[in-house]
């Protein structure tokens, strides 16, 4: 077949022994990288969401929404989530879950969770660390990564907010600025809908499992919402990691978006260097950057 | 339910009557557009793939690559596509169909249609309705709409080319640039991998049924390739809409993307002015830009 990525994806290692000795690709970047840039998840800032077809995990930003961090915690430690359902999934947009019946009578209690939190939609720009993207972007004055999520700052008004990217975590709200609790959540499936930056607060982002909500059948339009309970995919359980023994946990390793690697890893993929690419294109949006994710070596 | 996008997707339309009339939403300057800013598809530049959950509809751009689609339609008008498959399936970046053992020696005759062609990347700029989207991006020093399709241009070369933006339709290719006959075709199903623009041949996008294409369970990584025959996707048929009665075709609306309506639709999403947000992006990248359709109004 005409596998018109074989190359540019997972460049031919033939090639590393080419007279021309082009740039490495991102396989072999990461291959030779130190196991000090690579960083495993804090369980208490992981959550599992069980579903039939497997588990999703989630990484949560409790340096960017502590409030919503907190209350998730809290919820997912109450089982709020369990039995519920992914009952939203909007075509090149993003998928919803918790209560669909969250707005009614029959609402399922939050418990102790608290009912009113602050908007999080942004921060101040000091105490991150972040790691600057040097390429333009049309949506924010700055762009880049804060322990390793995609991240934009204002240097003007001195704040930093998270970025929707694909697999970004967020708390549903109304019209209230301050009305999400973290009991209902979307996950971004589609093209990064970055207009959402600084309107709702983000919590974390998908760091595994993104194929099986990205595939999510599509609910009727303009919203994708399903009011057939049947059509709605079933939660199992969602877990933060900590309430797990070590041994049900996801051994996963993170490319730390502070490291050389990482940097090596950006350039790559904004100069395509192998023999498929013709024409490299020197730019790199935010949300086309690889965040690299592995299973940790036992050892 | 915490509804987030109700208002952001389709603002409420009592908003309409507020007294601090607010601009319209993308919905009512549809709704108020004239007839003469819609378009019918051509049926020589329409594909129809049939599959068992339904009809996904592609518009070609002849314009853009001439011989591509030349090509295409003599493959659909000798079938070549029925009883073959959508064999890839990778998240987050493409689908692509056809012969899943084009390189095999029991590959499927392509029949008439040539086995070589150039490499239709890019084209003169000039002869085309170039709409200008004023935004910054990072990818081309211009960037736009040429009827109907995302596009850019380089005044420098005064060269032109369409956007790898989710629903593009190209040609799958080797290592050499001319080695795509049009017969392996992959669909962005991912963040817009701009990376390949100018790198292999775009031969048009989907206008319609793409929540059949982005569903589609993710195959193996790293490419999403199916190896197993079992877990493709049957395509019944790829049939080009001229061929078929016209009481068999499907009756869709285009917006004219050169119209007044479809620049009021591009500054409402720039800016959004419902009361949902609350903080107007000022800024939409070309893959954001909705491209509305319809179905045709009898009469």
């Amino acid at each position: 077949m005409l596998a018109f990525t074989a190359s540019a994806q997972q460049p031919d290692a033939t090639q590393a022994t080419d007279a021309k000795a082009p740039a490495p690709s991102m396989q072999e970047i990461l291959d030779a990288s130190p196991a000090s840039d690579w960083r495993t998840l804090d369980p208490a800032n992981t959550l599992y969401m069980e579903l039939d077809g497997g588990r999703v995990v989630f990484e949560l930003a409790p340096q960017f929404a502590p409030q919503h961090v907190d209350n998730i915690r809290t919820l997912a430690q109450e089982g709020f989530w369990n039995g519920l359902s992914i009952y939203r999934s909007q075509d090149n947009f993003v998928v919803q879950f918790g209560d669909p019946n969250a707005d009614a009578e029959n609402a399922k209690s939050i418990g102790s969770a608290k009912a009113h939190l602050p908007a999080e939609f942004e921060r101040a720009g000091e105490g991150l660390d972040f790691t600057v993207l040097p390429d333009a972007d049309g949506w924010a004055p700055q762009v880049g990564f804060v322990d390793g999520f995609p991240a934009a700052r204002d240097p003007a008004t001195k704040t930093a907010w998270l970025a929707h990217c694909y697999g970004a975590l967020g708390a549903g709200r109304g019209m209230a600025a301050d009305s999400s609790t973290g009991a209902e959540l979307y996950v971004v499936t589609g093209q990064s809908p970055r207009q959402l930056d600084r309107n709702i607060t983000l919590v974390g982002r998908v760091v595994d499992g993104m194929e099986l909500l990205s595939v999510i059948p599509r609910g009727p339009e303009p919203m994708g919402i399903y009011e057939d309970p049947a059509r709605r995919t079933a939660i199992k359980s969602i877990t933060l990691a900590s309430e797990l023994p070590a041994a049900e946990r996801s051994a996963l390793e993170l490319l730390r978006t502070d490291s050389a690697t990482f940097a090596a890893v950006t350039e790559a993929r904004r100069n395509r260097r192998d023999d498929w690419y013709k024409v490299p294109a020197g730019h790199i949006d935010l949300c086309n950057v690889p965040l690299p994710v592995r299973e940790a070596t036992a050892d």
